[in-house]
């Protein structure tokens, strides 16, 4: 099937402009004014596409073509993290609907409903309501934080509808997204299936010594904080390592008290970010990780608390969307690899309702969430190819 | 000679309460009010006790008795740090005119001019102009910041008068101090002779590596600035214990870019302070954090960047004065141990124009610069008998 590779990246570049920031990316936080200004444009070239839009309660906007029986959607979220880049959401956005459409021009009218989706929050890009518009989608949002039903009212959107945007007819969501890793770069693959979306588990650690004159407190006399820290640092990345792939961890924040240059840390608090496929090798991490910086703390005489900030459940993708997914790839010529995302995507949130699948094109050097996010012209064409096959397998 | 105990401890809480902070501790901020307070308490005890007091150009405060020639002078500075305890400074000043005030009492008037001086400012404890008193005593302000000369005029002293504070005058000044560490308690050494003040190098280490998403990095693709730092904390610690004491290096603030949850760490800033007796010692020292840190950086691909913010020598005690005061230890039945000071004292200034010599008594606990800053009163009472006695070997 063709696929029109200038009108994905001029729409692509439309939608980057929205939200453009004087010191580079772009930000499009939920119900925003550049946010507001995105959505209207995809609903325009969703009407110029021909099909039926709607918007729900939480402003996820939908556009849909014809056929009986439960949907199958594509899509992603229109919102973006403070300065991110041309690709993250938007290119779901794009190929979808530039899929839907050469399909229909093509293929003529669905034999299911198909439907192109702009979920309207992913990336907490503005209050802590990750998800928001996939969880509004399953009905699974349980309370309404008051400053986002007040952002939602200047919308003109009604916080007490939300349960209206409940879906229980959808089929299979598919999404195209960039991998935001350097995995397929550089191992010079195209395009990956993913096969789960990993389990996070985020840690908060704090260690506690004992501040002392940098200068008057020998050497053996101390009890120093960031020293510990910093062998718990060390052996944090070494547990990552030795477990394997596709096990991560990340000390990401670290904070010293009292942070003076000439006396010795009292207490340092740091987070961990760990991640893992299954759910088996993200305790198997995390105890390994409890466990040696107790060790630490105990050979150096330091207090230590451990407190879990969140945990997410690995979810893997449906297997009969891997399948079609796969074969929609061979379909088009290429040999798709297989991959765990290592980041979240509504596809974990949908999976609780429907039949979900993700597809990977590469991130040139792996970057992500920054202006300098970008993806080859070519792996954008051959996604959108291989999510078009795929949609046409699932609704014709 | 006799020693009034409790003189010392009533004047001790005299100058406790001028600046005492609601949150704890005392505030005597070098021209603030307190400040100001404090001074005219210490010239009132100066006059009550038969000293002819005068103040100098930039504030410190003298009180003379006596004599001919080339002055012995004792004291220490008046001036504190935020939340400062009950001793530091405030010892040397109230210790110092017990001592004269019994001396003159039980030994009349001094063969050599012998004063007291309560020095205006060590601490930077508002500017940063650290060693103001001692540096206008030995003539070597070369610039007065406008903030402090403004300050100055507030008080009615004049900037452009500084130079006339300079004193050639000055045979010997010897000072009592609390050890602001643990040494002297955890061997139970009620009193040490310093030998010398160590020096201070301060260096500021900037690694940066590559800030990547923390999901959809794997561990072999990232160049992680904080694991890497983490590493060269680690080392510091080691290489200060391997050389042994009086070496000590602190890294003491420690900054993450950008500090996120999910994002592997791309620059890091960290400092070091790092001390030793001995200049070579202290080289030393310093060569090899530069050259452990610099082959952890390129183990791990990381870029590397050492500033050097700071450098003092290390500064020695007179031999002299050394033995006056061991010999007057002795004399009051005490073998006094021999130590390094880790932290500075305005010795080291002084000393560049007459000979200087220090005492230290245990700080309980090593707890110093807080309110918990507490000595045993009878080591109060011993290090204020043996400064008398090395007065009077000295003066008289």
């Amino acid at each position: 099937m063709r696929i029109d590779a200038a009108l994905i990246e001029r729409r692509l570049d439309e939608l980057y402009a929205i939200g453009a920031q004087p010191d580079g990316g772009a930000y499009r936080p939920l119900y925003g004014a550049a946010w507001a200004a995105a959505g209207e444009r995809v609903e325009g070239w969703m009407k110029d596409a021909g099909l039926k839009t709607y918007r729900d309660a939480v402003g996820n906007i939908w556009g849909r073509a014809g056929g009986d029986g439960k949907s199958i959607v594509t899509g992603s979220h229109i919102d973006t993290v403070r300065h991110g880049g041309r690709l993250d959401g938007a290119l779901g956005i794009v190929a979808g609907l530039t899929a839907v459409e050469s399909l229909r021009k093509a293929k003529g009218k669905p034999r299911r409903p198909l439907e192109v989706v702009a979920i309207c929050e992913e990336e907490g890009s503005r209050f802590r309501a990750n998800f928001w518009g996939s969880r509004a989608i399953t009905g699974t949002i349980d309370r309404v934080d008051p400053e986002v039903a007040a952002a939602m009212r200047e919308r003109g959107l009604d916080p007490a509808r939300i349960a209206t945007a409940a879906r229980d007819d959808i089929d299979t969501f598919v999404e195209l997204h960039i991998e935001q890793g350097a995995v397929l770069e550089s191992s010079g693959t195209p395009l990956a299936v993913v096969t789960a979306i990993v389990g996070t588990a985020q840690l908060e650690v704090t260690v506690t010594g004992q501040p002392d004159h940098a200068g008057t407190t020998p050497m053996d006399l101390r009890r120093d904080a960031l020293a510990g820290a910093g062998g718990m640092v060390q052996a944090i990345e070494s547990i990552a390592k030795s477990l394997g792939k596709p096990a991560v961890a990340t000390v990401g924040k670290l904070a010293v008290e009292p942070d003076q240059i000439n006396v010795v840390p009292g207490t340092v608090v740091f987070t961990v970010d760990l991640r893992h496929s299954d759910l088996s090798g993200r305790r198997a991490l995390e105890e390994r990780i409890r466990s040696l910086c107790t060790t630490i703390s105990q050979e150096r005489q330091l207090g230590l608390a451990i407190r879990t900030l969140q945990e997410k459940p690995p979810v893997a993708m449906h297997a009969d969307v891997r399948a079609i997914l796969a074969r929609a790839a061979k379909d088009c010529g290429v040999q798709a690899a297989e991959m765990v995302s290592g980041a979240g995507h509504d596809a974990q949130v949908l999976a609780a309702r429907c039949k979900v699948g993700m597809l990977f094109v590469p991130s040139i050097g792996g970057r992500s969430h920054c202006p300098d996010e970008a993806t080859d012209p070519a792996h954008l064409v051959l996604g959108t190819q291989v999510l078009a096959r795929a949609l046409q397998l699932l609704a014709y």
